[in-house]
C-alpha cells in the first residue's frame, strides 16, 4: 500500500475536500475528543462546503461526546460510493471494527502523528500539530471558512484533549493562537473543559485512591511504585479504561524521577507502566524486559505475583539510574 | 485614603514606570506565582528602562519560586526614599510582614483584582486580566519593550498558574495569545508548567488519599462529602497549605452538584469547604451556618463532632437543592 500513498499540501487537501460529494469519515478506535472532534469538524466543513458526510467509529462512543453529534450505524450500504476519509488514525489497525475492505480503500487521511503508516491513496500529514483538529482549523482558514459556534466547539475540544489542557508539550505558540480564535468564535470552552478535565468518573477516583493508597518509594526518592493488583483493576468499582490515566499519578511526587504502575491484567501477569522525567529513558528500562515505547512513557509486562513483578521492575530501573 | 487614589490607564502607568528611579516592590502573602512573577516581571521592565528596583514580600516564598529571582530583606533602610509599588496586592491586609507605614505609603498598584481597595496613591486596575501578569505583558509592548527569555518566562508563571494551566474560566482568548506570544519569545513554558502542574508534594498525596477514603456520596449523588478529622489535618504527613486545593476533589465527582470538604482545624471545630457547580450557590449553603463567600465557592464554621458538622451541613445542602 505504501507505494499507492499521495502526499497532499494542505492547499491540495482543501481542494480534495471542494470535491467531495459525499463521505463517511473514519476515526479510531478507543475514541477520543481529537479523532471525534476532527470527524465531526470535517462533517461540518464538507456540509458547509455543499456536500454531506456521516461519522462513524468502530467502536462504542462514550456519552460524554453526545454534544458533537452521532455517529452513524455501520452497515454495508452506509460506504456504497462514498468518499472514505480517515482522521487522526496512524495505522489501519487502530480502526477495529470498521470492515477491511472499507479501510483498504481509504481516499484521504488527514492526521497528525508522525508514525502514520501511509495506509489511505491521499494524505495530509502535519505532524506539527498538537492536535488533528489543529489540522481541521487550517482547513477552515484555507477553505475561507468562518467556524460558527458547533464547528469552533467541535475543533476545540481535539485542542485541548490532546494537550490535557495545554499541559502537555506538544502544546505550541500556535496551538494557543488557535484556542484564542476558537474561542472568539464562540467555542463553548467553558462546557467542554469542565466535561474532560473537572470531572472524574467513580472509577477513576476509586483507582487514584488505590494507586495513592499503595504508593512506595524507593532509591532515595527518585521512584514511585504503586499496585493495581487483579482484583483492584477487575473489582465492580474500576474500570480497566480508566488505568492509563492513573499510570502517570506515580510520576508527580515530587522528586520521583520515574513512576511506575504495577496493574494485574491477568492471574500472574501483569502489565507494567512506567513514566519517567528527564534525563531519564523509560523505554530503556522497559526493553530489559521485553517491552518497549517511548522515552517518556513506555511499557511492558512480567509473569509471576506482584514482589516478583515489582522486584523484577526495581532492578532495571536500579540500572537505568546507574545506582 | 479612597478619595486620594488616582486611576491610572495604561498609557499613564507605563510614563510613570519610565520615571521611576528606584523602586521596592511589594506582593501579598502567601505568595503565589502571580504576585511574583508580576514582581520580579515589574523589577526586570524598571531596570530595562534604566531605572532600580527589588522585590519584596512579608511571608516566606517557597522554593520552587526560586528560577524568578531573590526578595531583598525587609529592613527600613530598603525603602529609604524609593518608590513603593504594589502588584496583584487588592487590599492593605493582604500584605502582612510589610510594615504598616510603608504600606500605606504605596505610591502605586497595578492590579487585576475587581475588589481592589484602591489603598495606593495610583491605581491601575484592569480587572479583564486573567492575571497581574497580563498587565505586565500590556506594559511591555506599551513601553516597546521585548521581553528576553527571563522577562517572558516571569510573566508566563502568573499567566499559568492564576488560570489553573488555561483551565479556568477566567482564561480568555487575549490570555491564549499572550501565552502564544510569550513561547514564541522563548519563556520556558516547560519547566515551569512541570513545576506547578505536574509535581506534587507528599503532603498533597496524603491529602489526597485521605479525601479519596473518605468520600461519601449524598442526596442520590448530587453531593460528594468528604471528611479531614483533626488528627488528618495534623499529621506530620499533612500540611496546612495543601488543604485548599484538595478541597475542589469531591466537586469532581461525576454527577455532582456539591462538593463538601470537613476539615479539623481545631478539636472540635471544623472549618467547612462548599463548592458547587451551576445552578447551585455555595455561597446560601453556607450562609445559613453563618459563612459566606462566592456562589461556586463558599466556607463557614461548625462547632461540635464531624456527625455534628456533617448533620449541619447536608441539612443545609438539602434545603439549597430543594430536596
Amino acid at each position: 500500500m505504501m507505494d499507492k500513498c499521495k502526499t497532499l499540501s494542505l492547499k491540495e487537501t482543501a481542494k480534495y475536500l471542494k470535491g467531495v460529494e459525499n463521505a463517511v469519515i473514519l476515526t479510531h478506535s478507543s475514541p477520543d475528543g481529537d479523532t471525534l472532534g476532527s470527524g465531526f469538524a470535517l462533517k461540518r466543513i464538507i456540509e458547509i462546503l455543499g456536500g454531506k458526510a456521516e461519522v462513524v467509529c468502530g467502536d462504542e462512543i462514550a456519552d460524554k461526546f453526545s454534544y458533537l453529534g452521532k455517529a452513524a450505524k455501520i452497515e454495508d450500504k452506509l460506504f456504497c460510493g462514498k468518499t472514505i476519509i480517515a482522521v487522526d488514525v496512524a495505522d489501519i489497525k487502530l480502526m477495529s471494527g470498521i470492515p477491511m475492505e472499507i479501510k483498504e480503500s481509504t481516499d484521504l487521511c488527514i492526521d497528525h502523528h508522525i508514525s502514520n503508516k501511509q495506509y489511505a491513496k491521499c494524505l495530509f500529514l502535519d505532524s506539527d500539530a498538537s492536535a488533528c483538529c489543529e489540522i481541521m482549523f487550517d482547513l477552515c482558514k484555507e477553505l475561507g471558512i468562518t467556524p460558527d459556534k458547533e464547528l469552533a466547539s467541535a475543533i476545540f475540544t481535539g485542542v485541548v484533549t490532546d494537550t490535557g489542557c495545554f499541559q502537555f508539550t506538544n502544546t505550541t505558540p500556535k496551538t494557543h493562537i488557535v484556542a484564542a480564535e476558537l474561542m472568539s468564535l464562540g467555542a463553548d470552552s467553558e462546557f467542554i473543559i469542565k466535561l474532560f478535565f473537572e470531572t472524574k468518573s467513580p472509577a477513576r477516583l476509586y483507582l487514584e485512591k488505590k494507586v495513592l493508597e499503595n504508593l512506595e518509594m524507593h532509591f532515595d526518592g527518585k521512584c514511585a511504585l504503586t499496585t493495581l493488583d487483579y482484583e483492584t483493576v477487575h473489582s465492580e468499582n474500576s474500570d480497566e479504561s480508566e488505568l492509563d490515566g492513573v499510570a502517570g499519578i506515580p510520576r508527580t511526587v515530587e522528586g520521583v524521577l520515574v513512576g511506575i504502575t504495577l496493574k494485574g491484567k491477568e492471574q500472574g501477569k501483569f502489565k507494567i507502566s512506567v513514566r519517567t522525567h528527564a534525563p531519564v529513558d523509560a523505554s530503556a528500562i522497559c526493553a530489559r524486559l521485553g517491552g518497549g515505547g517511548h522515552v517518556r512513557a513506555a511499557g511492558c509486562q512480567v509473569s509471576g505475583d506482584a514482589e516478583t513483578a515489582k522486584k523484577a521492575i526495581l532492578e532495571s530501573v536500579k540500572k537505568e539510574l546507574n545506582i
